[in-house]
């Protein structure tokens, strides 16, 4: 280990032990509570109680607001699940470890995130899987894993938990399992957006999609998440990225991603598909859907080219979304599939992300179009409502 | 080469000589004329007009009935074109050559495909399709590329082709790209199989859904199609094989292909892939649906295990049929995928099928259950419609 890198970890392990007086304690900080499904947060003053077995207690610096979050406030497609606290997208520190955490120690820097790798499962186990039996995300439970227990009360009323992370609180607690530990040198204001999104648009291209160099592939939705399928298309050597959106601003924006052609459906009257077809002479080679919308998924598979195009779903769907399409498009050698959180196993791959994004193979400044206080959280929600910008990042302790 | 090699060539070249006599000539010749949907096929005498461009002229030695003949004949799901002669899994012997083919001469053993391969276009230069720009199967087309005309008549009237192949005539004209040469040695009376259902099963697991030794496939569907995906299974070592028919009396016969467990959907009050998911802690490794029902379409991708699963398509469906499932099945990492005749090229991999055969890494004899004389082909259909016996083989000369 470098010198540099030595004293790091000695300023951490120090600051720890300064932390650490809060070990085994409630914790009162400020968390923004939903109270109800598309009230403004409420930025409250919460309990959070001292991590269970294999728990962990983070003091988040930087959060960030993915499409997801606004979904289960909007709680319009999602089952609602209230007073909550939500944030999935988010960067901290370790304050204190339960039972039973050998992998992490205060003073560790890490990302949590939504889905879980307990590294002993059939899915943590297989090549293949990222969706680990014990934690994958589950956005109906508000609760801990352990004792079906919130660790957030307000007077002792329970505030429920979101996906695990509930990253939009200056102190969280999340199973070990769900914790990337990260290089402590990644600057955790950028590093924050491999939380969620980013690493989950890479991912479906990179490690799903799988471009080949000089490839086309169509990119549908053009939020940050579409935007890293594009960073990963372009990455993988693509020929041609033609992004879709029904949004004409984000055209502007991601031109900086290296999309080289526009199509919002709007313009047109037939189908998207049919448009992308007869673009590329038949189909791209690949699609990835960043949409969340279903019809958005319907195109974004049937605009890929017969006997070899391969289609990604990563949008959240409305909890009752049908996909229909004619056999014949999946007979006529297409492949389909879907991914969560761009296949990577949080805890084994995670790290390495971001060692990309410090070895400038992989730019994060792009994707941060806004910072706000904690206090002004609620601004995030409108920018993304609004369809402004891509990340907005929340400084907790500002 | 080696004598016995030659020794054959040479009968078969002599063979040839004489049926020169009818080179560039008009054929009569018996051929099984599907006169209206549903009903009986007549033998009748038609005339079959020498190759035009590219074009080969094909004795027919022996032809197998196949479900998807059964499909167009019934023409309830089906656009129907008629009077058309049907089938095509087939072997033979090259009557005569039209202009322009160079890879094939009189004598050379082949089978004809339902799908080409033109060796030009972006399909037969991808690695990945055996979907041929030019020469895919187009059920709606009853006459040939070149000149959009019918090589069959009778009296000056038209008879339709079937997908480039119709094979239930003594002699037939197909595209040169529609057949492939075959060891001369390959005893046509069994390998005529691997002209459609065999390879399209055979294919599906080896080169689709590709089963890791150790893993459990389910097949929909235990006809010769899915006993040949089943036998895919065996060859690539999966521990189970899950077969699932409606139609119990194919269970018996079924054990000789490996097949390790039976379900019938009729004997559950829930759906099959609830059943499967049970059987297997969650799901299958791949599944392979040999059905052509959309509803086992659906639950062969619904019974595969989320995180890994691949599921096969490549029963051909109802043309209205429509394929629904909820986008979250997709986004739990399953994967779905469909195939034409098991993504076998046929020109440059059938050969080497047959060489499988020929090895005795492949066994079809078990495929075949029955054989008709020409004149009895009504009795194939008769048993395919009763659900007796894999492959009927249909002997021209007796
Ligand atoms: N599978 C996962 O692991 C995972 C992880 C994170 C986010 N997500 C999902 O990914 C999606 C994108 O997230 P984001 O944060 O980038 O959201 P975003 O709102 O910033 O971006 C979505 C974009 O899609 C566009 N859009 C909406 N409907 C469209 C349509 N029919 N056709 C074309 N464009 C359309 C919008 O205009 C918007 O620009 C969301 O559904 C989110 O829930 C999934
Ligand atoms: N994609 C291709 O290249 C290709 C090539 C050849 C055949 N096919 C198709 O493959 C399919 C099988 O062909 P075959 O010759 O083996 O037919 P077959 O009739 O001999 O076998 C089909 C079997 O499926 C069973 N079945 C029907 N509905 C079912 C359901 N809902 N659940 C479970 N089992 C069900 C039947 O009882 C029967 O045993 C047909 O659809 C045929 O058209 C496709
Ligand atoms: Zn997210
Ligand atoms: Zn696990
Ligand atoms: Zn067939
Ligand atoms: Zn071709």
């Amino acid at each position: 280990m470098c010198s540099i890198t030595n004293c790091f970890q000695f300023l951490y392990n120090n600051q720890v032990k300064i932390m650490s007086s809060t070990n085994g304690q409630v914790i009162r900080c400020k968390a923004a509570v939903a109270w109800e499904a598309g009230k403004p947060l409420v930025i409250e003053e919460v309990e959070v109680a001292p991590p269970q077995k294999m728990e962990v207690r983070v003091k988040i610096l930087f959060t960030s607001l993915c499409h997801t979050d606004v979904y289960f406030w909007e709680a319009k497609g999602q089952n609602p699940v209230f007073p909550r606290i939500l944030g999935h997208e988010a960067g901290g520190v370790v304050e204190s470890v339960g039972e039973g955490v050998t992998d992490l120690q205060p003073g560790d820097h890490v990302l949590p995130v939504f889905t879980g790798e307990c590294k002993e499962c059939a899915h943590c186990k297989s090549e293949e899987s990222n969706m680990c039996d014990l934690l994958r995300i589950n956005t109906d439970r508000g609760v801990m894993l352990h004792d079906q227990k919130s660790r957030f009360s307000i007077n002792g009323k329970p505030i429920f938990h979101f996906v695990g992370t509930s990253t939009f609180s200056e102190y969280t607690v999340v199973h070990v399992g769900c914790l990337a530990k990260i290089n402590p040198l990644a600057p955790l204001d950028k590093v924050c957006v491999l939380s969620c999104g980013i690493s989950t648009g890479l991912g479906a291209t990179l490690n799903v999609a799988q471009p080949k160099k000089g490839s086309s592939v169509a990119v549908f939705g053009l939020g940050a998440v579409g935007l890293a399928a594009a960073e990963g298309a372009r990455i993988a050597g693509a020929s041609r990225i033609i992004g879709v959106d029904l949004n004409a601003n984000r055209f502007e924006l991601a031109k900086k991603f290296g999309v080289t052609e526009f199509v919002n459906p709007k313009d047109y009257k037939k189908p998207v598909q049919e448009v992308i077809a007869e673009l590329t002479n038949g189909g791209v080679d690949r699609s990835v859907e960043c949409t969340g919308h279903i019809d958005a998924m319907i195109s974004a598979f049937e605009c890929v080219h017969d006997g070899w195009g391969v289609a990604v779903l990563v949008g959240v769907p409305h909890k009752d979304a049908v996909f229909k399409t004619s056999p014949m498009n999946l007979l006529n050698e297409r492949t389909l599939k879907g991914t969560f959180f761009g296949n990577y196993k949080p805890r084994s791959d995670i790290p390495s992300v971001v060692e990309k994004y410090m070895n400038k193979e992989l730019e994060l400044e792009k994707f941060i179009t806004h910072e706000v206080p904690f206090s002004e959280i609620n601004k995030a929600f409108e920018l993304m409502l609004k369809g402004e910008g891509l990340r907005c990042i929340i400084h907790m302790d500002a």
